[in-house]
């Protein structure tokens, strides 16, 4: 799975694998945030660049992330997100778009896996006609556009507990609203809003979760 | 973020940080499995228990997997699935099921958060209103159980990286015959067949991913 030439870890594998599943064990969502503290450019362009190594279908890559941090425009968004503190306290609300997939993007987005020898031209030409006929259903669309930015959230949230940083995930929002005043196109659902930032005191620990024999059938 | 009743790991936080990050980057989408490798129900059951401390709104819970495990039943699930070799190779197939939500069910599952003294019984009472309005809409409801189980799934992929297993998603499969032949209810939607177990050689690198530039806005 992983790539021959990523340089081992400095670490024993043991070390590595107790300490993701703690950081995915103790992730949890948060609503107040540190509004003294903000979080560079750089930051956020590492933030999203982890989050879009999460996979989507075909490789598509069909999302698009609008990290909201100017004051004025974070009022704005708290006014279409019902008012929710968190969106102008964390340090940046990223608004996680998914788009509906076009299939003719998908050459471009398979090329330097051609170039590379990977992926051979016909299986990519492939690809690209089952994209363009599993899509051509708007409700198979859409549920793309919310799977694959869905995928890239959560792998946002993740990211950002490994770089020390909270998040706070929001559904509750006026999707419309924020599709005009940030300039979403035709084919963009905004999935979701993450504040993330820096936890300040008194958050909530984790939610209880139901037992796993309630949720899980071995067939 | 985290409780603090969590014990404090055994290595620095630097090591923790580094390897989570490790992880995400170089998780890749696997197609080969060696079908010699199984996985145990201790393995499965954790598996899902580390999948469901994603987040989901309200804190619905509303997923449920279906780890697809025995020869019969793999044989029915590739057929479904476009005779995809990695359904039958790899060690289990879990079929992500997202569900419509159900605002009935929602005091039950907030519940221990609420004798415990964090939520106020107002809370719980008032988020369930919300929740029975926001889900009236089928789109609504029917977006809710896509972007649950994918939180779930992206969540079950890192989790099977951290415990040293691969893992392959899939979308393209039969999702009408998936529901009838492991018999989901009417509310449940099946968002993705996710390939767990033990690599095999030749698998393909994790895919170019697009730059961060062009598909990140700083408002």
């Amino acid at each position: 799975m992983h790539s021959p030439s990523v340089a081992p870890p400095a670490v024993t594998p043991s070390v590595i694998v107790g300490s993701a599943i703690a950081l995915i064990e103790e992730r949890a969502s948060t609503n107040r945030f540190d509004p003294t503290r903000g979080v560079t450019e750089a930051e956020i362009t590492d933030l999203i660049r982890l989050a879009t190594r999460a996979p989507t279908a075909y490789n598509l890559q069909n999302w698009r992330f609008i990290a909201v941090r100017s004051a004025e425009r974070k009022a704005v968004l708290r006014a279409l997100a019902y008012d929710q503190a968190k969106v102008t306290e964390a340090a940046v609300t990223i608004i996680v778009c998914g788009q509906r997939p076009d299939a003719d993007r998908l050459p471009d987005r398979l090329r330097t896996f051609v170039d590379s020898g990977h992926m051979p031209v016909a299986m990519a030409d492939a690809w690209t006609r089952s994209a363009r006929a599993q899509y051509a259903d708007p409700q198979t669309a859409r549920d793309e556009a919310v799977r694959s930015a869905s995928l890239g959230a959560a792998t946002l949230m993740h990211a950002a507990a490994a770089l020390g940083l909270a998040s706070g995930p929001m559904v509750g929002f006026d999707a419309a609203g924020v599709a005009r005043a940030f300039d979403l196109t035709e084919d963009e659902v905004p999935v979701m809003l993450l504040a993330v930032g820096h936890a300040a005191p008194g958050n909530w620990p984790q939610k209880p979760r139901r037992p796993v024999t309630e949720l899980l059938t071995i067939a």
